[in-house]
């Protein structure tokens, strides 16, 4: 046996997440038909560095899976690019120690987050950024989020419905960039809860309006409580950019 | 009786070209519907200021139509756009002389054409951008692209199953800019002949990959053949960039 570790891009659109569920078309269940069928009729499982929502896109996503095959590695990416649908596409292949595992090894990751704010909608981008057309004061969104860096309780940041107990985390950076008519949010740290990302941005975009003050911001964050929180912006603005190991 | 003009951006993937046709998904099969329910049941026809096919997306095609309703100039871009679905988008809208007519009016076009050259395949571009990643020769490219400026016959450019028979136009500039990974053709002109733009940008990447000479580009328009010429590009990767009266 053989494992390989492959990373992947996919359009989050048309998926109901990363993962594999009965009836929908999920990113997982995608790869694992795809699997099935080089492996002639085997099942083949494979494990990801996480999970991704419907609408959440991934450029650098990271999978691993076992295989008996003699595939060399770096064409296990277009063995699997040549059946897979295109909105799915594996960057990169390659053999991995059998001990590696794409979710338990991860040491950080980073995510990002667009929104386009300035000028007209983008028809082009509608499935890939958040069109937010209002003024934003990104200074005072800079000082918020200077507030949650480091290893926080994040519970105030994380959706209610999850059975996660630990929610201390520890964000390494958060950076807004301009870039044309986007502000593009980047988030790197050592793990992410259940909406984190998402619930941050939301509650950094009331502080961009003005409706909240970076120092609110350090409050709620003190809260633990979810509801102190702003609204959980949405899925198609968000990327899994990269994992680390 | 006013005369509504409308400039309009539209994603091209979803629809079977702009122009209606029975049993499928137009662009202005969507608009003229859109304009049915907003004159209450009155049929109420579009003219544009040509046709796009099917993938071929709009940054500026335009539009007019004629109506009885009272709704001030500027408000038909937001009554349509809440009714429309989210792949069209009505950029701007204004009253116009009876006399103003969206395709007997141009005096001109812009087209641009949208090649991914450099780097991996980028997923989230496979509906808006050729993936061409073959090496470019662009000098050689610009050199070919001017033969083609002026007024020349573009028999040669131009679709053969078409009814027109002067096929005759003047192109005023063809520009080829490099944008980060992709490479972006503009074209500006008084008229484009059925796939003209495509035709010449297939022809413009065989020069790229030094499988054409400029010099037999020249020979091409001359011959007023289209089997002389390359291959059509795809239609993604096209935008009707904005029309000009």
């Amino acid at each position: 046996m053989k494992r390989i570790k492959c990373t992947l891009s996919y359009d989050g659109t048309d998926f109901s997440g990363y993962q594999k569920q009965p009836n929908k078309r999920t990113v997982q269940g995608e790869i694992e038909r795809v699997l099935q069928t080089i492996h002639k009729g085997k099942v083949v499982t494979i494990h990801a560095s996480g999970r991704t929502d419907t609408n959440v896109h991934a450029y650098g996503q990271v999978i691993h899976f076992d295989t008996s095959l003699s595939i060399p590695e770096e064409k296990w990416s277009k063995a699997l690019n040549a059946l897979l649908p295109n909105d799915v596409f594996i960057r990169d292949s390659k053999q991995v120690e059998e001990s590696f595992h794409a979710r338990y090894d991860t040491v950080g990751k980073e995510y990002r987050y667009r929104i386009q704010h300035l000028g007209e909608r983008d028809l082009f981008k509608r499935k890939y950024a958040l069109f937010f057309p209002y003024s934003l004061n990104i200074e005072l969104m800079n000082q918020a989020a200077s507030t949650l860096i480091g290893t926080h309780d994040f519970s105030s940041f994380c959706a209610s419905n999850t059975d996660v107990i630990n929610k201390v985390r520890t964000i390494d950076t958060i950076s807004l960039c301009e870039d044309q008519d986007e502000l593009v949010f980047t988030f790197r740290g050592n793990g992410f809860l259940y909406n984190m990302v998402r619930i941050i941005v939301g509650t950094l975009l009331e502080v961009g309006q003005e409706r909240l003050k970076p120092e609110e911001v350090k409050e709620i964050l003190e809260a633990c409580d979810r509801r102190k929180a702003g609204k959980t912006a949405p899925g198609h603005g968000l990327y899994l950019w990269e994992v680390f190991y």
